[in-house]
């Protein structure tokens, strides 16, 4: 049996591992990522689909862990070329659906399992287990292989005083522990953190006080899919009175799907439709948004900006960001809440105020769930280096031998045989980029392109050439985007006019007719000189035009 | 008397600030800024200098609150245009004097003060106060006008213990509390941070400790004007008999700065030269190196991913990182974090550990420096909205009528006449970018082109055409760069050709010849497949090749 993450390992996002023996290969989780400074311009990054494809008649079906972006965002990416069965519980499948259906994917074959469900698949047996997390309807997964048991814990924190749902199944960890762990694959995201990571409820007091102070409207803006804390939202709205408008278009689609699921216990009487949010009093509402993350076109970005279609806000207003930037989102939310503050909001936010609390283990509840597994081998996963490093540590210091802790990259496969596990020689594992609406495979050519010019910009020169000479016919063109401003660069244009009509003298003189060679001299020539005089190398682009 | 903030309001960095009288106009600092997102390509963002153009010959001189960039690196570009005596601490003159040179400029006219010091200039009398904040010879400076006394903090925080020169001098600022404060512009940047910053010795608790434990090579990571903490590190490196190395050029310069200046004390036979560190026994070396905010190109970040030239690092070896990320350098830090890691080093970083203090004042230190001066009016300066809207918060909760606090944009101009402080009209207070070592005033044409360059990219569409029909001459060529992946984009380029070609069909059938008319339509049919197509919006450049 061998165990194949594919995504997840070195970074946050894209988790997805392929688990296969002889009787067929399944995935866990079919995640996606957010382009950063390294994609710029992409939509949306996901595995690398290669092993898949290579062993397409092996695989059987997938497993989701949670309804999260990073865990099924994707799906419907894997289920255009694979059509096989999804796994995951109501919450899980009802995100799916609707981002199925966003795909115009309408046939996936979504099969629904609870906590506590055991399912066989492609000769494997799965087991759901009960975790806490920052979305309803979370669950880890037991696989029962041929090579023994392994425990995938999806993300997860340990809360005894869980929003909804039962608190993690400790007792069936406790007994698959006591029927015997092979390996534990287990999330890694807050691994740095010491001591435990607080209950959700203590979110709630901080609406609640909220509430019971504010005058004006309250517009609270979380993760869409954090149904958790929109339940403390209304839950704090119902106290104190107030109606609950909703507005993003995720968290209306997202509100909708927990309502229609029985996740959400928020009456229709209660729901103010977002284009009637004017005519309720300010004292009586408070509004759901997204934007926590300072995503430029999200609701609460709009309404901080003054650009929101229906909804404003003012000195008497009350604003909650209920979430933590996630790395690289810090100068978005900053932007948002200077925006907000500038309109003379009461702004709350994190970590100044307990309006967050994170939804993944800190490192007593990663001791907690190694001293019940007591797995032979850990497998650190969803995090970057650091974070797998310091889960590894934390195992190392209960005990588990440093040799029998496996720090993989994305594409590292383990194989697990007789009790024992090996390395094996990596498989292909690089990014997947969605770009344009298409899938392009490998795009680093474009992405360098893209951070040049982002950096210097592009500098283009048209020459027209006699074709039988190679003699220059008139100036050349030169035309620039992106590259220094006109005004700041005196006469750049006409000397570089100058240097390439010398370059095209030379080669004319050297008798060179051949394209490619005067291409080669004029980007040659100009970059030198372009760099030597703005210390920027710009793209350069020769075009000739043969008369 | 006006006051006129030229940076730093509404933004952490490059500030300046004006203060004009009938006798001249004085700078107090003169500072920079690095390029964010919105910048891209850019080496640095200074002040605007519109207004200083406007009153060139009522300036009369600058003062200096300390050395560090957001305060200082702007100077250079301010005394090429502006010849006027410059006026700062010895260590202050002594990085500016190393700045002045590395800008060819020889003869800058700097006036060393020291704390406690009076100075007349333009009219004004100057008083600096010692401070305290991460470099040394950090002074606030008080200024008497002829409208009243008025007080610029500088960058500052509250050091009992401080590691060089004296704790702030808190017996001055009561004095001028007596005599009457009109107004006070002080530094913001922590005012969201309650309690008090710790002094600058607990990190060197913590280097003991590592140095302690430490059975390799010693790395640690700060910014090189931090010279306390640099002295923290070679003090235990005393300790324990630990040689210096130091590498990274800001960080080798600023050493020998603050050794010539007698800021540090790091004896000769300590220093090993970066080229022989590999000679010294990893348990008998500590280094010092730049890098601490994960910038690619820094010693640390080449330590990190083995690409510095002489200094390697193994599983045996410890580094500190002694700073906490700058908000946007997240990432970076948490790359150099985990390449380190992956080397096998142990790494000891913020906030997991106390290796960092901050250098600014919270919130009771804040409140400590207003309730000395009981300013009549308060200007919160250094840094965001959020930040100068909770100084203001602060100080409003000690008494001060929220109508004399002035929450300023860079520009916002005050008048003080008769003890009474109103707002007038802004003045012009953009950013001038550096770019490609011109000064461009402003660019925001170029970076609006950067910016899609490096979302959408380029297409390139050359047509040759009939100069008299207005006719093709051939099919048109297309060139792309930094657009979708030509192997995702199937057909992308065949189908673009085409839409080329139907549109100088028809406009040859209309019988446009007028080249701004035939581009406007290649643009407007081109860009409408394009985005069509792929949802991406190039940048299009059609041209035109008359034959």
């Amino acid at each position: 049996m061998q165990v194949v993450p594919l995504g997840g390992l070195g970074e946050i996002g894209k988790n997805m591992t392929a688990v296969r023996q002889e009787s067929g290969m399944i995935l866990v989780d079919a995640g996606m990522s957010f382009p950063d400074e390294e994609t710029p311009g992409i939509d949306v990054v996901l595995p690398d689909f290669t092993y898949l494809r290579e062993h397409a008649d092996e695989l059987k079906g997938i497993a989701l862990t949670h309804g999260h972006e990073d865990h099924v965002g994707a799906l419907p990416y894997v289920l255009r070329e694979f059509n096989v069965p999804v796994y995951g519980t109501k919450m899980t499948l009802g995100l799916v659906r609707s981002k199925l259906q966003e795909f115009g994917i309408k046939k996936g074959d979504l099969r629904e399992i609870k906590a506590g469900d055991r399912q066989n698949l492609a000769g494997f047996n799965l087991e759901f287990i009960e975790v806490n997390h920052s979305i309803p309807g979370a669950v880890a997964i037991a696989i029962r292989t041929n090579a023994g048991l392994i425990v995938f814990s999806g993300d997860y924190k340990v809360d005894f005083t869980p929003i909804e749902g039962a608190p993690m199944d400790l007792g069936r960890l406790a007994a698959l522990g006591n029927e015997g762990v092979l390996a534990y694959f287990g999330d890694s995201t807050n691994s740095e953190r010491p001591g435990y990571i607080p209950t959700e409820r203590i979110v709630g007091d901080t609406f609640n006080e909220v509430f019971e102070n504010a005058t004006g409207r309250i517009i609270v803006a979380s993760f869409a899919s954090h149904i958790h804390r929109v339940t403390q939202v209304v839950e704090a709205a119902k106290k104190h009175d107030r109606l609950i408008g909703v507005t993003g278009r995720s968290m209306i689609r997202n509100v909708q799907i927990a309502r229609d699921l029985g996740y959400l216990d928020l009456p229709e009487a209660m729901l103010v439709d977002q284009r009637d949010i004017h005519r309720v009093p300010d004292a009586d509402i408070a509004i759901l948004t997204t934007g926590s993350q300072g995503e430029p076109l999200a609701a609460l970005s709009r309404i901080a900006n003054g650009t929101h279609r229906t909804i404003d806000v003012g000195p008497e207003d009350t604003v909650v960001i209920a979430a933590h930037p996630i790395p690289g989102n810090e100068r978005g939310v900053s932007r948002t809440i200077n925006n907000l503050m500038k309109r003379g909001a009461d702004v709350h936010y994190s970590p100044l105020e307990a309006v967050h609390v994170s939804g993944h283990a800190a490192q007593e509840e990663q001791k907690l769930v190694l001293s019940l597994l007591k797995p032979e081998y850990l497998v650190p996963v969803h995090g970057e280096f650091r974070m797998l490093r310091h889960h590894a540590n934390t195992a190392a210091s209960m005990g588990i031998p440093e040799e029998n802790i496996f720090i993989l990259e994305n594409g590292g496969r383990v194989e697990f045989k007789n009790g024992q596990a090996r390395r094996l020689e990596n498989v292909s594992a690089g990014m997947f980029l969605v770009d344009g609406g298409g899938l392009a495979e490998s795009s680093s050519g474009v992405m360098r392109e893209r951070q040049q010019l982002s950096e210097d910009g592009m500098f283009i020169v048209v020459a027209r050439i006699n074709a039988q000479s190679g003699e220059l016919l008139g100036p050349p063109d030169v035309i620039s985007r992106g590259f220094v401003d006109p005004q700041a660069s005196n006469g750049l244009v006409d000397e570089s006019m100058a240097v390439v009509t010398r370059t095209l003298e030379r080669t004319a003189r050297q008798r060179i007719t051949d394209w490619g060679e005067l291409k080669t001299a004029i980007r040659k020539d100009l970059s030198g000189f372009l760099s030597g005089k703005t210390r920027k190398r710009p793209i350069i682009l020769p075009l000739i035009v043969e008369v």
